[in-house]
């Protein structure tokens, strides 16, 4: 099963010889700024210009709630769920603070909160049901609740997009999220369970291996399909489908997409399974201490941009990362050349006093 | 040999247990914002507070000439580091760009360029001489030299804390400057000196191995002292020994400084040589990709913010990582505690909950 009228092509290699070009006449030794050369070079890839621009960055913080939490696959009370939105949409917490500081229009998302939120501007209300269900027993949604959220995330970032927003970033909250997340890691990497999960938010090596128990009998229980959103609808969660959603419209509407941390990153890879294209726009913001986090984006060839060793998510990992991705675009933009700065009298002695050996 | 009048203490741990307290009352699990803590931490003991402040950042970019460049150990011609400072002092090049980006103040500092600069309200004239000496036949410096070019260091930085700075990166910009850093790491790190070369700016293997042959060659003419400042002048360069001047200073004046590349690294090296307890101001921007560098940072046990596989030097890595650090700095002041967003409602379930494992 697909999500209807979604076309994500991939990018054009088009214009990959003249910003490699562009790159290379700045007043340095050419790929000496390694990474940054990368991210800008994709950007204008994306955007299918010598010039790209990142526009109104916006952070979809989308949160859901987990019945699994019944097996205790979480130290956390379910209820710090719904607070830590609360607590988001006045900008507290590490992404609230994160987004003022770094510049991001920050969107709470209710994809499945067990709580009724009242409006807030902030807040963007794309429920589908209180809850994914407990996978031990059931499976976590219905196809039918699995697309809706799908369908939800594509649409706010399609809204986002028609604001000119073209960047975006993916965090996430739900106590209990790392279940779900370790599942769909092991299906679709085929690795064994035990090397998918970890502590989360400080589960104790017991608790580790009663998480891998759970995962195990629902895998027993309701076996694995051939199709991605059959196991997203079987294994998954509310908030992950709302941002894997996000990510395939995101990448229809050729905006930079920016993972977080696992969680975000488990989104990416079922995305990644519909549409392989996808990861042409998508930026991995950092490195977690989250086992599994390290075989995702392997799995899925990506170069994380940090690995500062958080285990947060909430998007925190996107936001920091932000004005190394800003950096990379301005330099391609902005930098001196060679010529500009009049480092150097002809091109040719240019090229060879700075070519890489 | 010692600089004169410089007192350096390690930085108190008094408030250590307070601040560690501190952090982990914020809304999150418990470290789960990694190397971000240990940052706010260290700068909270540098300042010895639990609200540190950074105030005005300025990064001293140092530059000088190098003589040993009559053998061919660099691609690049040396007018560069004269025609790149130029473009430094109208804020072009890299770190021109970067100090714009990321909120540093650039000073450009004539250590020892072959080059008369006019006034410019961004140069800091620190000329000792028109380039350090080719170490092949020479020592790069006389001790009275040296000492004069660790004296303007101090002198620059102790300027700038009176002007209430209180955050100092350090970048260079030199051409031939990898062959001084190079010895200086094999010297102080008794590694040999075929592991403590690499390409510089764009060297060949056939480059680099003569580089290193360069190096053996000084070491065998000049002898290696059991003096951290005797080698500098023998086998360093006039902005190494600045910077390191700069940096005990900085350390002196209980600055947090911010390393680059190869080359600031290698004068933080000298630095610890002379007073161990720099290190405690000290924060590693980046790992780049010239392979000594690692083998410094482990030396001094280091940890790096980033690692963009930059390898350009001019202090880019130093303020490409400060959005890092002043994030961390704003993290421990400004995030929301579980109390303050109101989520859970008693200390001992929330340290219970977030307890880590």
């Amino acid at each position: 099963m697909k999500p209807s009228n979604l076309n994500i092509s991939p990018v054009s290699k088009e214009m990959a010889n003249a910003l490699r070009e562009k790159l290379d006449q700045k007043a340095k030794p050419i790929r000496s700024l390694g990474k940054m050369e990368d991210i800008a070079l994709r950007i204008g890839l994306i955007q299918n210009t010598l010039t790209p621009q990142l526009n109104k960055p916006t952070m979809f913080t989308v949160a859901s709630d987990h019945h699994v939490c019944e097996e205790g696959v979480s130290p956390c009370p379910t209820k710090m769920t719904w607070q830590q939105c609360l607590n988001f949409l006045e900008l507290g917490g590490g992404i609230g603070l994160f987004c003022k500081m770094y510049g991001f229009d920050l969107k709470v998302v209710d994809a499945g909160v067990d709580f009724d939120f009242a409006p807030h501007p902030r807040l963007i209300n794309a429920k589908v049901r209180k809850g994914s269900r407990n996978i031990l027993h059931e499976h976590a949604m219905t196809m039918k609740e699995c697309m809706e959220a799908i369908e939800n995330g594509r649409k706010m970032v399609r809204e986002s997009a028609k604001e000119g927003v073209n960047v975006v970033g993916f965090g996430e909250m739900g106590i209990g999220n790392t279940t779900p997340a370790s599942a769909l890691l092991s299906i679709f990497t085929k690795t064994d369970i035990k090397d998918c999960v970890g502590p989360g938010s400080g589960l104790d090596s017991n608790g580790v291996s009663h998480k891998a128990n759970v995962i195990t009998q629902a895998f027993e229980k309701h076996g694995i399909s051939e199709d991605p959103i059959e196991n997203l609808a079987r294994f998954g969660g509310l908030e992950i489908a709302t941002i894997c959603g996000g990510m395939l419209e995101a990448a229809a509407q050729k905006m930079v997409i920016i993972t977080d941390g696992f969680i975000t990153t488990s989104a990416l890879l079922v995305a990644s399974e519909i549409y392989k294209e996808v990861l042409d726009y998508a930026f991995f913001s950092h490195q977690s201490d989250e086992q599994g986090h390290c075989l995702m984006i392997d799995h899925m060839q990506g170069e994380p941009i940090l690995n500062m060793s958080f285990r947060l998510g909430e998007g925190t990992g996107a936001a920091c990362c932000y004005p190394i991705i800003k950096g990379s675009v301005t330099m391609l933009n902005e930098m001196t050349t060679f010529e500009e700065a009049q480092v150097f009298n002809t091109a040719t002695a240019k090229v060879a006093a700075f070519e890489s050996h």
